[in-house]
């Protein structure tokens, strides 16, 4: 077996490759064959899947159905929205043909050049255009509204440069589609979906984020206001992790939806769209993980405990009454739990294996344990190890496994507020940033500095954020112009 | 609001005109402006929702783990194994280009020639072939076998006539392939998942279906044999509704995924593949509904209770507070429940369109009710009424909705044994098909023979039965020559 296990690079070394060799070894995801894309393997997945029902229950409970729209797009519906094209007509997968045939030449097969489509469709980059066209269809009366609709699925974006999860041309999500009949509403939706996402990271990815608002330069393409949530990885970076869009009339306008108002007058419908992608995968791996491999807070684990017998030979049977027993008690409790009693691995290997998964609870007995009457038990999150009374075992796992939960988030969130810094001087902040961190830095409000930012260190206004003191501006720290906002400041995935 | 509602055709008059027009108006799905695909409606989708809760638990108990590979398939490995492609590549949506840019000429956006591909892709018509691809890595030993895995995901395969539902060009299915050591186990895979088919068709569909052996001839597209679960609509037609595949060493061949046996030998891996998709919507719907709209089974209903009101004015409040309590009593008790006060609705509207949406049970009170401490109980199968005792009406609900479900099975059932028909005259069978119904005749094995039967009648053999007598075959009802088996033969959708 002595598959080679971990050897991570350490992320002190190279937090970039530490991440790269850490979303394989694990088992998360791989590179496709296909140029850009990626294969979510089982663990991956189901940590995913983990992720989406907590989601989707949340979406369902302010309201928002499922839906699903067709993957290929008119091309044509990307003009309609004149920002929409700018920011999504560039780099998509085209369809041009319908149809193959045999390569009349020799092996294989040929695209069939009589079966060319009169309009080439586009595989989604984002779904807007195709929805909208048909919320015209829907939304007639203001009791048609609002209408909230959600789905659940894959998207293509045709990426130069793609990391596995963070950027991947074709990637999953859900891109949220809501139509309102007031201005007023639209952006309470808009907020409210941002609050969902915050409130999730925090309380099932245990991974504490930064809401605020986009520049007009960063804005989604045809929205009037982006809200966002920004994290921060141990590298100091951010890392933007949902974002939810307040798009005003200009769908509403571009596809034509009207309704008849309360006052019984035609007017465009307002429009929001939110999403989060597999690339919520990113950010949970790279908030938590260390050296060994993957920490996961327990409310993602798709594994929570893992029970491993030491044993010898004629040792099993009582270990499998004894763990196996353990195990049931565990699951009735509603915890994912393992028994693995597996005889082709050596402990060690799967003591090193699990830790690289991130399982957040081991209890490992042997023949001494099985003598005592104890347990030894091994939380991932701080890798102590004690050894435990059997009895009433299970209780002790079921609250510790809420210790980790809350302390994964402490960790996260103490570090997000060390690494948040008030910054005035450009120099001091020039200085600073290459090593990470957030910056709150007065910003006159001007694409200008911004791209000088940009230019000068790659560094970017990652949002107007809420919840930091936005008295007391000075002026901006490129420009020396009166400041209109303090923005967060980062260098960012 | 007087939205015109029902009046659908009858079954009688026309059962694909009435099925046509119950998709549309009971808002399951409508025809998206992309030619051939669909829009899955938000009610439409909560039922394929609860289809995908329900079977994806069945498939994790048989040890299957969700995964996810890409959309995009390079064009050559469509032609590494030759049947298959033979099946797939020739009805497909290609895509040749990478982007789009701004139409030198005039308006709009145009595809860039200089983005052009240099294989073309294509987007998945079903996934053996990119699956198998990866598999070659990680697949080395029979210690990594048996892999189950599965995916939930959007296909396209390029129809030409298409229905909402039952053949769509885009439509959404799950996708299970498996990787085995021997033969033995993966054709007992195949045959368990084509179980897991039929019992989830039974229990939660309340769709009674007959498991077979497709012919050579019907076989998916690189398979040694498919197995198949076919189901009587109620025009007596056959619905094709999941289809289960043991695909040989073919893949493992074709894609050179080997491994070491038991015995130390290099061997090829067995493979299957499994999947039923949008299309048992259809299946759900013509099995069950009648002239007054759909007729849910409650296990996929979306709403199982429907409590509506009859009141004045001022007797909203007292509706409000015994309704209020007794939906939360019924949603305590794990049932989908809403409670309609709408007060922009006439009750007479808001009855038919239950009905049209196919609601087990409908509740309603009115003002006499309120009084008498009653209420009024319809049933949607039967469309049977009656007035109960409003105490202890939930625990009536409950056993009710087993009642309906085990109702709209058995009636099914009822159906599909009515009309399956023993025959061996050719003649007989001629004039009978017709109308519908299955026939068990004797099949001399050929190809020829299934050819003569679907030029002569449109009908085609459905499958080899499990479950019936193939004892005393005599001749084959075509050819006069010895039959091999006797063989379900039906028009299909």
């Amino acid at each position: 077996m002595a598959k080679e296990l971990s050897f991570l690079t350490k992320r002190s070394e190279d937090y970039s490759k530490w991440y790269n060799e850490l979303v394989v070894k694990a088992d998360l995801a791989e590179q496709a064959d296909v140029r850009g894309c990626m294969v979510i393997k089982p663990y991956g997945y189901a940590i995913w899947e983990n992720i989406q029902r907590a989601l989707d229950d949340r979406f369902k409970a302010t309201g928002v159905q499922n839906v699903y729209f067709p993957m290929l797009i008119p091309k044509s519906y990307l003009s309609k929205e004149a920002e929409h094209v700018e920011g999504f007509a560039k780099e998509c997968a085209v369809v041009t043909h319908y149809r193959l045939k045999a390569n009349p030449d020799g092996e294989g097969v040929v695209v069939d050049p009589t079966a060319k489509l009169e309009e080439e469709l586009i595989i989604r980059p984002t779904s807007e255009t195709t929805i909208w066209n048909t919320f015209r269809n829907w939304i007639h009366s203001w009791r048609d509204l609002p209408l909230c609709c959600n789905q659940w699925c894959n998207v293509m974006r045709w990426e130069m440069r793609t990391r596995l999860f963070l950027r991947t041309s074709e990637f999953l999500w859900q891109e949220g589609h809501t139509a309102h009949a007031t201005k007023e509403e639209a952006e309470a939706r808009a907020k409210q979906m941002l609050d969902v996402y915050a409130d999730f990271a925090r309380d099932v990815m245990a991974v504490p984020v930064i809401r605020g608002v986009k520049s007009a330069t960063e804005r989604f393409a045809g929205a009037l206001d982006t809200y966002t949530i920004e994290a921060m990885m141990q590298d100091g970076k951010a890392l933007q992790s949902g974002t939810s869009h307040f798009l005003g009339q200009n769908f509403g306008r571009a596809f034509n939806v009207q309704f008849v108002n309360k006052e019984n007058q035609l007017e465009y419908a307002w429009a929001t769209s939110w999403g989060v992608s597999t690339r919520l995968m990113g950010a949970l791996i790279m908030t938590h993980s260390d050296d060994n491999g993957l920490v996961l807070p327990p409310a993602l684990a798709p594994i929570q405990v893992v029970l491993v017998p030491i044993y010898k030979g004629n040792e099993l049977e009582a270990f499998d009454e004894k763990l196996g027993a353990l195990a049931s008690r565990l699951q009735a409790m509603g915890i994912r739990v393992k028994y693995d009693n597996a005889d082709n691995k050596r402990p060690g290997f799967k003591f090193a294996d699990y830790e690289l998964k991130g399982v957040p609870v081991r209890l490992v007995m042997g023949g001494r344990d099985l003598e005592n009457n104890t347990i030894e038990l091994m939380r991932r999150d701080t890798l102590e190890k004690q050894t435990l009374s059997f009895d009433g075992i299970e209780d002790y796992v079921k609250q510790l496994l809420d210790e980790i939960q809350h302390n994964v988030y402490a960790k996260a969130k103490q570090r997000l507020d060390d690494n948040v810094h008030v910054c005035n001087d450009y120099e001091e902040f020039k200085s600073r940033v290459k090593n990470g961190g957030f910056y709150l830095c007065p910003w006159d409000g001007t694409e200008e500095t911004e791209a000088q930012i940009k230019a000068d260190t790659q560094a970017t206004i990652r949002c107007v954020p809420y919840g930091y003191d936005q008295s007391d501006l000075g002026v901006d720290m490129v420009s020396g112009k009166p400041a209109v906002a303090r923005v967060v400041v980062a260098r960012s995935y």
